[in-house]
């Protein structure tokens, strides 16, 4: 065996997005204790630019030492006792996932179902709560990564605080893409991932609960069904006063990878990120549709930082013009996951992947490539 | 805010241990997508290694993509549904984080207790088959971080099989520093830590299972209670032909580091590492005692790699002779830990912690630190 160097690729798939040099240098820096001072000094302005990316007062506001799919597990494993009920949206992978997650902490979902490729339906959601008036929770997809799609996180949390329900968000490909508000919107409980619009390598997932939402955690009956994600458990480590009680070993060297991507998204401001993505869609909008590839999701839903889009009639073989993309152009692309796999590429644009010269190299090397895999060429 | 630069320490606590120079650089190349075919190639030899680490065939083996607790979790989530029996031996606090687990997933936990700085007693455990012959299960620390002691996991899983039960074996400490024979022993669970004796940084936690507890698992009644741990979905990941199906998105600068930190282990061969653990233990041993520290664990169950040990009577404020070595010679011990906090430190010597160079820091610092923070000087 011998000592892994990685292809240099160009990342613009659903995350891991282009990891800055700053980042990765950052991660390299020699490994400390987890309860040495200055490490608990550096978790300490993590949850400080935490709380500023969400655009939170929440003290609970930290990063999950693992993966988004564990933060949203933290979030589903904490607030759910047994027999529970959920109102959960589906329209696309990750609200299916959402649904898992209740069933396994033994509550019951009740789901609202909308296309793969449009929101979620308010009114629907509305419906769902005045058949179902002891819902504990709503919980929904704000930028849903399979499909493109942004829904109305502000008027479904509105509608949940009407029906007296906690709103539970996924935010992993939201977070510092796009405007997201969690105090402003009502926002109970929140994840997000490492890997998306943060520009760090996946493994952490930053989440946040609003004092409601705690005050729900502290009143449960039922033990958290899991020992690792137990956030009473958890706190004790990440909010001691002074003296943090050891839990579990937080992964010191991604911790400080963090910290400087959020450094980063700190000086650059997070409006002006949430502008660039913007920018960077429109540009890359007129390119991909110049090259025949057709958005899969209404202008108006559309997510800047993921774009779902159809392909040519001219390319037989989609799978074919990825792998052509990442052997000759060493550029990832997304295929399309769950009811849109084989349907639709998705093109993310996500922290520093959102960028001119990313979108140039996407655009020529898609132009390029389309044309030598397929039948006829896209411009034709 | 600045860009952490941690101060450079010396980890001799019950890990992180030292992480190499060649593990750090890995950390910190370009970031490739978690389904990348050369990432994937990398993670087979992860998983080779991982085996050969393990003393294994075992296909499912490979790294859990969060901490230690984590893999511990994975292991009870999987192999325990609800009403199951599980023997849980506790003789230190990881024992009984394992009982907590237990019940979490629903299972009902039978305890054997010794007592702290002892190894789990042979007899009890087959007292307690005796008592309870349903027992699915037999869990058990084979190297206890909290006190520094080795069980006999050989005959403690000899008698889990003459009772029909499987092996669970917390090995977060043991891996890569004692001798560890997964298959020769007839372990079925198994987990360990990245940050131990592997030396890379915290965050991932390798795990193994057994062929009998594979058919366990695949023949689960009840869902598992966490849909980020579930084997029956994670392997789709990691053991998929060829194409992997996406379960979560890897930590994957993490996973090239432990890739780093195995070649290393292999480059020096496993039994090498496990020689090097005890030679270093002895000479940490002899400079230890010269100060006047004496061992808590009795010399045949003492693990080379955790050294627990009380401190001379000269010292009145443990902790401040702790901090001393923190800030006067960069060098990190271990504080007690449950039942002995406040009267033990913990001396590690995993890894890349586990050499002279370390040995002669530490004592040096901590006949220097004893006698300025002591009334009287240890020696005396």
């Amino acid at each position: 065996m011998q000592s892994f160097h990685p292809p240099k690729r160009t990342l613009m798939g659903p995350g891991p997005s282009d990891v800055p040099r700053r980042v990765l240098q950052a991660l390299a820096r020699p490994t400390i204790g987890h309860l040495d001072p200055a490490f608990v000094g550096m978790m300490d302005e993590v949850k400080i630019m935490l709380r500023q990316a969400f655009c939170t007062d929440n003290a609970l506001t930290f990063p999950i030492s693992a993966p988004g799919s564990a933060g949203m597990e933290c979030c589903f494993a904490n607030l759910v006792e047994p027999d529970d009920e959920v109102i959960i949206c589906i329209n696309g992978v990750f609200g299916g996932r959402m649904k898992e997650n209740v069933e396994r902490m033994g509550g019951i979902a009740h789901v609202v179902e909308d296309a793969w490729g449009t929101p979620v339906d308010p009114n629907k959601v509305r419906a769902a709560f005045v058949q179902h008036p002891k819902a504990k929770i709503l919980a929904f997809v704000h930028a849903e990564t399979s499909t493109g799609v942004r829904s109305d996180a502000k008027t479904l949390c509105a509608i949940a605080r009407e029906f007296g329900a906690l709103s539970l968000v996924d935010a992993v490909t939201s977070l510092g893409g796009i405007e997201l508000q969690v105090d402003a919107w009502g926002i109970d409980a929140i994840y997000s991932g490492s890997q998306k619009c943060l520009s760090c390598p996946p493994g952490l997932s930053p989440v946040s609960f609003s004092k409601r939402a705690a005050e729900v955690i502290a009143s449960r009956t039922h033990k958290v069904r899991s020992w690792f994600l137990d956030l009473s458990l958890v706190m004790a480590y990440w909010q001691g006063d002074g003296a943090r009680t050891y839990h579990h070993t937080a992964p010191v060297n991604a911790m400080v990878g963090l910290h400087e991507g959020l450094i980063m998204l700190h000086e650059e401001g997070l409006q002006n990120a949430w502008v660039r993505h913007g920018l960077m869609h429109e540009h890359l909008k007129a390119g991909l549709e110049n090259l025949g590839l057709r958005f899969v999701v209404e202008e108006q839903y559309r997510l800047p930082q993921l774009n779902a889009v159809q392909f040519p009639a001219s390319v037989q073989d989609e799978a074919k013009v990825r792998r052509h993309l990442l052997e000759q152009h060493n550029l990832e692309i997304g295929a399309g996951l769950g009811a849109l796999a084989g349907k639709v590429w998705r093109i993310g644009l996500m922290g520093a992947s959102a960028c001119e010269e990313n979108i140039e190299i996407c655009l020529s090397a898609l132009e390029a490539s389309i044309k030598q895999c397929g039948q006829t060429t896209a411009i034709d």
